[in-house]
């Protein structure tokens, strides 16, 4: 193993970071005061987006780019530490456009989408011009379970015809959002793997309804509101059905690996602000004649939130790697690993950050919150811990000895 | 030991429990409604109140009234049950004048407050009629130490005038606050013990001015909301100080023992009213193939939350009978314990409850994030758990040996 | 609720305090040493039971004891103080005649005994001249499911004969030994419930033999050792039945309560120990210039260890309040829980007393080891945690609305 | 970064894997059955041992070898899974001599050793001819703060006059052991840093005589025991001095890298026989009428086991990484890191182990309880978790803003 950053994510991550520090952190207290105050994006946004594209930092997060396609063409795995930075402000991906659902919905559209349909939603969202949204889960069941869903897709000649709730589903609200990626049932009395199919739905479509923003724990996601839909005999094409019918679940799962993955490594990068933040506070606050860098429980805090971030770094290249390298499946396993190891983790020191900073911790003046929410929120988005804690339990092999004929084991000879 | 609740604690917590079933809980979606859309409180509000105070349900947080001062003349033991039932929503205990900060600072002026000053504060809140407020916590410094507070109390002939910043200061926006308890510095030069002292500050002074309402983890407190304040040359007379002057914290001191347990208690009734919902979730939610209710995960999550609350309802009565029995000095340990304890843990109950629930458990749809939002305030509110702990530690006995001599250890023998 | 002690308990808890500081703790080391060279008690064990026997310390874990029968007939309450500090060396128990097997064996046979097996076993029992054993736990079977036992006890004429393996049967190997009670299966094609049985095997009977003695994690019990047996044709009288055939578990269960409640309390004894323990290391071991005391990091360990003591001794004292109230069903859940919150608690200190101690912590000089091997055999024994908590879940009550319906639920309205 | 293994690193493994399986997992019970009965090893582990060499898997975990001297020459990282094999029973690394403290002794004569100290102590170490022992903590003080230890080695002419306790001194009691390394004051009166030197001690030097074997939460080690050693007057020659004097910390640390993480290497391997066995168990027991396999708390209870190792693993392969490219410097803070995670994390996969087992879990039966209590050990051997946090904590950047400033913080503008 070779642990060392090779040249081209060392090069790429440097650039971002340079632009990161120059151009969106002076910027960053002018975002938060514009998205608490008003809708969408402040006006200067588009300005930095051109800025970066013209620096060739775009789509920095799609590994599969075809030859026409503008992009960096990182793997997965280089793009790591730009991922990293990025996910140090909320907003700062989409400066780079490598937001979450936008790229996720790209990478499906490269892998199922038609030229049609590539060149009628791709290629508006590789070039930043559209936002899209994707809607999954639904209120009604256990949407951990997807063979779960039933929101219904009834065909109808040449259309289906869409009737049902959605809810958690990230971005239909934005101004921009041009389209939804919607999985439901287009034949309930399928198998339940063959159940569900993937399509797409234009935000105009009459029928469509956002019923309301939600919130996630008090947050309200600035960048890409979580928003609750009504479909109410939403007509869409037969030709927007991504993939064949019946096989959504197929469509769905090429956009899981990178998502989840670069996820993991915003996650990261927003860890590594609350432990600067820590050290920071328990610097300059003082109690009962020590500052708080003095008490050891504080000084154990720190430490543990830096191995954790440390060993959860390392899991999440390799499952980079992996990815890259071997597909899908080849990173099933590590996926499902980063996917419970990273927002937990991220949680716990959130959790010990507003502890180590006291009532400004809880508060809106600092990210501590805003990190928080979004990372228990992770828990349960692309399948709750427990789903994937069984996933990583039936990749385990059985060993070929039974307890009673285990060469480790020395029973007592009677 | 009898674990039996008393004839008195029955009878109390029995009307309290019908009047909450039959008035309250029914109207809690309208209430909810109100005060996500509008200021201020329901109008039908003072309806219950006036109810609930005809019925003799009111005042039962307050051990010690004086002959003509109206209420139930509970012991904290004997409002535990009731309390907990209080819990269960966040405005319950205002309908029954058990609320914070109103409670306390009734406590407070009960103990410390002139003839004058118990007529013209002490009185309207007793009789319902108006709110308070209570400032302590300042963003400049770390209050956790609360002989770090800088707020500036500077004696100016007959008055006082004060300088500084408060915030997390609950109550003093609502629209009937008349008044706070203002913690300040008073002989900013004297032993950090007699440095302070606590004065009267009526709502309308001029100079005082609140800047903004703060949310914590966010949560904005619907009943009680937690503002920062500004002081520019706040004048109030002499004769609003709290007891002597350079012995606010002697003042503070009554008030702390019932609050921490109050709150306790009403946080066990959040608790309940969590596992119930997660009863209601895991029997009705089905993943892949079962109910939730038959995962051993989800069935270990509502044990280990039941015996947590268990466990810690016995330590809160039990500081209860403490205070009640021996006073401040006799129950500080056991307040530092359950100071420590219940927050932490109903947090964690309402963290699983997320986890059963799926999306909608960090929605606005349940009460999960405003529980969570409520209990990770109180684990720094009245001082965070690290002080607690020390307190705990400090009040711990060395045994009369060493290691080498103990009784209990068996060297060798060279 | 009223948490003081009952002048009886104060008494009993007293005189038994006395003695064991007296005559008990100084020759520790000395029991020590000769259970640690040889096999049985040091001599003079039998004198200190004659004292304390005469001074009316005896058999005080029997709650229902028959006229003629010798004991103090306190309540499993007001045992609960003086088991504490019995529970502060390992064979203190023994020297009050309260220990286990034989205490929950002496239970057994006061239920379910004949007059006969009453006269013969129960009597010298409870005049302290014989020990016994118990038998239940099968190698090969997961004995946490009691109905998997696969023991064989076919009736043959007026005989029952034994065939099987038993082991971690606690007691077999002491060398006063005269009798098992051994569970079995009477009739392997019963309903599971209706299967097993519950037999009296005098010590010498023909074709029983102990293969070996046990370790649990690196202990072997000193007071009473877990045997592994072998039963080869072993024949007893069927009017060696305790109960009725097929009713075994039914027999079993009467000893279960006070067996885990006194076990219980037992282990908050040395809990007490260990934290006493700490104290003294702490107070008296010094790095880089500071002794541990004055770490926070060590007041943590010491604070959560008095919070998890104060709280699970709470606990206990309910359920022993339950079962002396309303018996085995009333205090079935508690005692659930006491029996998963105990143990594990108990560990988790011994774990951090190994931390306060370094390399000491982990030897044989402290009794550290011997308490955490103890309580992780605990966690096991009598049911592991895991069916415990399945019990206390089982117990839960569903709210009588779903979630949709909830009234502490606000839905959007839409 | 390439988290492929190298070539070398593949074949190394790959040939100790078949070694371990063929020759001495099939011996696993034979050496049990000898070291629980009888002193010493085997004999025909010598046989293994020239088999080993002959096929050049032999001082594997040297890093640094002389020309002349016999070995792999691996690097740290490529002696990491061939490490892990060796970890999976607590006598294979014996055969390979790789064993401790052998291998961190031959490094610290490699570095430190006088060619007259290589000749004649070093070179029979890497022949496997000779044991040898390391002797530092000290039972009267606090040996985690190394500044501490008071054991008293005082000029006299040409020799150095030795007296003191040492315990836990591993190695000592080997019947062939020859020589120890001690730490220990050399001029009391210098600066903390400078007071301590290490000499080499040979075995028969009289005045050291070895006091006791000793457990360790009831293990005694039965291929290195831990002793407890009394010196009196013991005399060696200056020239046994290894370094300078007053350096013995300088000396001792080059040792320290290599030997901790090869501890942890070897802990992964036998975390992986903790999986295996709770693998095979939960496929093989029943309750309840399932077998353990499809209760999803043991489920969750390998899958968390899975990610600990995986993320472990990886973190351990970075310290070796740095180690091997950076030196001691270089690795110093991840060395640290892993300390505190591996010993930890298996002592908790053991403690799931026990429970998924039953009783068997604890028993000397399987190698679960070994593996507990050498883990255990761990967390103290080579400085306390304690210490190593604080270490981590101190390498941690503070941010070049304080938290007013912080360009991540928002505070609300007045």
């Amino acid at each position: 193993m070779d642990f060392s950053a090779s040249e081209r994510t060392r090069d790429i991550s440097e650039r971002v970071k340079a632009f990161f520090d120059a151009e969106l952190l002076p910027r960053h207290r002018e975002w938060a005061n514009w998205v608490g105050t008003q809708a969408g994006s402040p006006p200067w946004l588009d300005g930095l987006r051109d800025k970066a594209r013209q620096l060739g930092l775009w789509n920095l997060a799609l590994a599969d780019l075809a030859i026409d396609e503008p992009g960096t063409r990182l793997s997965n795995q280089e793009f790591g530490a730009a991922a990293e930075t990025m996910g140090r402000l909320p907003w700062a991906s989409e400066v780079f456009n490598c937001h979450a659902p936008d790229t996720p919905n790209m990478i499906t559209l490269q892998h199922a989408g038609t030229p049609e349909q590539k060149a009628q939603w791709l290629r508006p969202l590789l070039e930043g011009r559209i936002r899209s949204a994707f809607a999954m889960t639904e209120p009604a069941v256990g949407s951990s379970d997807a063979t779960n869903l039933q929101f219904s897709m009834r065909r109808d000649g040449q259309d289906y015809v869409l009737n049902g709730s959605k809810w958690y589903c990230s971005g239909a609200s934005h101004p921009r959002c041009r389209f939804l990626i919607v999985m439901g049932a287009t034949d309930p009395a399928a198998a339940r793997n063959q159940r569900h199919s993937a399509v797409i739905v234009p935000s105009d479509t009459p029928g469509l309804k956002i019923v309301r923003d939600l919130r996630f724990m008090g947050l309200q996601n600035p960048t890409s509101a979580a928003s609750q839909l009504e479909f109410s005999d939403v007509r869409v094409p037969v030709s927007n059905l991504l993939g064949q019918e019946g096989q959504g679940f197929k469509v769905a799962q090429t956009r899981l690996g990178p998502a989840r993955i670069h996820h993991c490594m915003r996650a990261l990068g927003s860890a590594e602000v609350l432990i600067e933040l820590m050290m920071a506070r328990a610097s300059e606050r003082q109690t009962f004649g020590r500052v708080l860098a003095d008490y050891d429980t504080v000084q154990r805090w720190i430490a543990e939130s830096r191995i954790e971030v440390e060993q959860a770094r390392l899991l999440v290249q390799r499952a980079a790697w992996l990815l890259d390298r071997d597909g899908h499946a080849g990173a099933w396993r590590d996926v499902s690993i980063i996917k419970v190891v990273v927002p937990r983790m991220v949680q716990g020191i959130a959790d010990r950050a507003v502890q180590v900073f006291g009532a400004m911790g809880g508060s809106d003046d600092t990210p501590i919150h805003s990190i928080f929410a979004h990372m228990r929120a992770m828990r349960i988005a692309d399948g709750p811990d427990e789903v994937h804690l069984r996933q990583i339990f039936r990749m385990e092999n059985k060993p070929g000895w039974s307890v009673a004929d285990s060469p480790y084991n020395t029973p007592f000879e009677v």
